[in-house]
């Protein structure tokens, strides 16, 4: 916080848009997001978003019109306060998947939905080789 | 080479997978691609493979079978000798089209189609900040 920002509403409540990167029903990842919802204080509501209807970037599908499922993660994601990311690691690095949708959230119209937000990221795994 | 390798045999066509980041019809990373296969020598083949019908990566999808299009890439990389990847670059990564499509060659069965793979990697843009 710097000198001058306003302090802090305690009755306000943080709204966090936590996005899992992979797609599998049973992930690990998923089942960590759910957990951090649970987890979270009064005042923090983590809402999951989904990845699943979010097609492949397309700069030719892009030009017809942002797909809804786009829209839809791109609006939620905008009026978070924060994002909060589980993810495995593939390669080292972010699943296609999560890339993915990062690449849609990045572009226009408008400026990024993830201009300047906060975000975090962790990870779960049955390995010794996590996230 | 090391000492005892076998002497490179000239007459034997050297086989190349071509792979554009780009889903775009009018990518000019698939431009690109057409461009290094009209100018490569008489004894490289460069077989251009399409992203488009490769799924999301779903681990729950991948227990089901792999998806044919995904079989289909995995050979073609697997049976060439080398991989020339020609790509965007969005966010400071590749696009997560490209990564989708690594996380799939990269599991099993056996092993990742990519292992000891000679791999290039070009880009093109229209822009200042290419790739």
């Amino acid at each position: 916080m710097t000198a001058g920002s306003a302090p802090v509403n305690s009755d306000r409540i943080l709204q966090i848009a936590g996005i899992a990167g992979s797609l599998r029903q049973g992930s690990f990842n998923r089942a960590l997001l759910r957990t951090a919802m649970e987890h979270a204080p009064g005042t923090v509501r983590i809402t999951v978003q989904h990845l699943r209807p979010i097609p492949l970037y397309n700069g030719d599908v892009e030009a017809q019109g942002i797909p809804e499922a786009v829209a839809e993660l791109r609006h939620a994601v905008a009026a978070a306060d924060g994002l909060l990311i589980a993810t495995p690691e593939y390669n080292y690095g972010v699943p296609g998947v999560l890339k993915n949708a990062i690449d849609w959230l990045s572009r226009p119209p408008r400026t990024s939905a993830l201009n300047g937000k906060p975000a975090g990221i962790m990870g779960a795994s049955p390995g010794m080789m996590g996230t």
